[in-house]
């Protein structure tokens, strides 16, 4: 078995905990939204929640930093953490914090080696949803124009934006929400792209057992193998006739 | 051949009026919807003739737990029938009834083998059509803002929902109408990947036949059949030659 | 070179003079829509064109039947041909006439064997666009709810359905309109289909080059074929000493 | 090494001088759009630019054209640069303009070796969207009845549009306006296809190594390299007991 890395041990042992405070971040950013006359206080103990896990994803990512061999390439290729642990900071705000969330979040997942691909598109699309469907909501409540006002029109329209479907009954007014729509209608159109694959790939893995050239190289294979055989039992006869000889001549 | 199961034979037989079982079913649930100003004793029939169809399906699934061998094992493996069973006891109203029927009745078409995925899935589709129709209509209707009064109106919308265009000169405003849409988007998504899938897989296989490497082998394999006969030729050759020594010496 | 039979020289002689005849019938079906206020002697010529159209792709498939050798079959194989033929003379309507003059021709087509299936379905596509856009307009012109009046926005509504983006300025709100939007839908998946498969085919093709277990496979062929090249040298050594002790004999 | 031919060389050395060429005229294209009510003087100089760069790429074709050995098949093959070249000189309009810089720059950076299929798709629909909106915006602010009157609408209106989406609460009411658009509705389906087509074959490739004609192939060449081998091992004891008969005979 191979010694696993110290970074590797961190990162299987603090899987499930992300994973929970992934769970912690999730409710303290959706309570102040679907429940917007709550208490000051709770609204204040949401956002300390909110702010606490992104400290400790970005904690996360500089123990991997520091116990990680070679550091130079681990900056490089997990430039995406990095850039989810410094967003927040240049401009405090909401959105920043979330997205910067997901995408450390998401990171963490896809590195975790038992989800496979499906696995991790699908969960992406359902927090995408969820997180999309808060987010516009938030943003486009405040607008003087808007026309998403409650939390079943927000998941509706995520739902029909995300399917491409759009019919435009609701719709976000206001810049951000558009971007968050932009956001969604991508992953809307990367989750199509992976039913279709999956299915595709199903399909074909089970046409390719009929092969036509393959078939054929078997065939020769298998002839070829009864030829060898025929020639060892030819050698076998020789050998029996020269023994023959050999014993006469001894005699 | 293999001798069949209890179980197996159990499910051949029942393929067919299970099938009619689903038709009378789709009748008794499209009348009261497609005619609203029915003779209350229809619509009671209507509803005892559903019923008894859910009941007779759930009665399959019984006999079928009854005969299999590994009990344990049909439970964790037919989940999905045992929630259908079990969906309409806990809360009876229509849309249960009808979510658990198409359930059954498609674990049941799932597991003829004759039904190939493409079949399965066009099936699944036209029924999801028909019913998200009908279930959309006796929704809306009742609503006052609603927009899909017409059985007209319901089809179009189902289209124009599952091929994800969406106009929006029709939608869903209740909470169930929007869950039912949210139904079809996502089976019009399986389709397109089931369409786009089928295409593909038909255009690789015939690419595959162009491969360089499999010509390659075959190329190999061939001079490699020419060296053995070759082989064979020398040792048949020296087969001769000691013969003749051996005769020579018995002479 | 196999022997042409008769059919085989018709359909190919008559490939070209039928598609002559399907612009003819698109210029006669689409002057009395673009051109509503036209002479009513340039309409009924229009009519008389499209009738005669209709009738030598009638006639076109008759003849094939009698040149036929398998007459069975031929109607079992070309139903779709015979229902085409067939249609307008149940129910002598305009949109019978064009669905079946496009199915007769599209059969024709799909037979040339220059042409691909892309070709054929892009091919498809556009004279779905077309006629679809001239079978809505002559539709909706006339409905008092319509919102399709000309002929730019009867082609405008054809790409925005066909790419299933369904914006919903325009919508058909006749039944028989409702019916060819459904078509143009269903055909704007089946282009996806066939532009995804393309795709994603010719990627594929690309990718299968670098096969793992091929390349392992021809690798033992070549080291099989190295062990028999040993095998060989062997024999000619035996060979060449017993002939040494042949010749010795004989001396 | 293959000796590089002239025109490649002038190819490879162009290649960074016209991406930014390209880039100037982006500039010169959004200037006048995004700021309408700009200095006649500044609107002036950007019309020179776009002109300038379109005619730097028309250079680019002859020179091309003249390096080229073969300029016949130059002309046959490169037939789109042609029209490119040739499109605005029928029509000074400033429509025609940017569709033909886009094509002249498009076929040179399809051209360059190092941009792989996927790369070059996306960043045709990220130049599509960006030229996209600003032609919308510059069309449809003219247009009485027109909805898209600042670039933030026009943006989204090409995202809503490219994805298929279509919300309808923005859309073209120009012809001009609505060609832009069929041409972002197919790009878009464009890009749908090479996102789900790039996933499939991902998907595919992984799948491939288990194929199980492959495994009995593998399987049987291995046990003919274990007849061959022990033929060989029958073939050297012969060949010893031979020796020992001509040894004796010789002594």
């Amino acid at each position: 078995m191979k010694q696993q890395s110290a970074q590797d041990r961190w990162e299987q042992r603090t899987q499930r905990p992300l994973l929970g405070l992934a769970v912690a971040f999730a409710v303290a950013y959706a309570v102040p939204i679907v429940w917007p006359e709550a208490d000051r206080e709770v609204t204040s103990w949401c956002t300390r929640v909110e702010w606490a896990v992104w400290g400790l994803f970005a904690l996360d990512y500089l123990v991997r930093l520091v116990l990680t061999e070679r550091r130079r390439e681990f900056v490089r290729t997990h430039w995406l953490d990095l850039c989810a642990v410094l967003l927040p900071l240049i401009q405090p705000m909401r959105l920043l914090r979330l997205v910067s969330t997901l995408l450390l979040v998401g990171q963490r997942a896809r590195m975790a080696p038992q989800i496979r691909l499906t696995t991790y598109v699908v969960g992406a699309v359902v927090a995408l949803l969820m997180f999309g469907s808060l987010a516009v909501l938030s943003v486009e409540r405040e607008s003087p124009e808007g026309n998403i006002r409650t939390l079943g029109d927000a998941v509706w329209w995520s739902f029909t934006t995300m399917t491409t479907v759009g019919y435009g009954d609701h719709a976000p007014t206001t810049g951000l929400g558009r971007m968050i729509a932009v956001g969604l209608m991508l992953s809307g159109i990367a989750l199509l792209g992976v039913v279709t694959a999956n299915i595709a790939a199903w399909f074909i893995s089970r046409f390719e057992s009929d092969d036509v050239e393959e078939r054929r190289q078997t065939a020769a294979i298998e002839a070829l193998a009864e030829e060898v055989r025929a020639l060892r039992a030819q050698v076998a006869a020789l050998s029996d006739s020269a023994s023959v000889v050999a014993e006469e001549r001894l005699s």
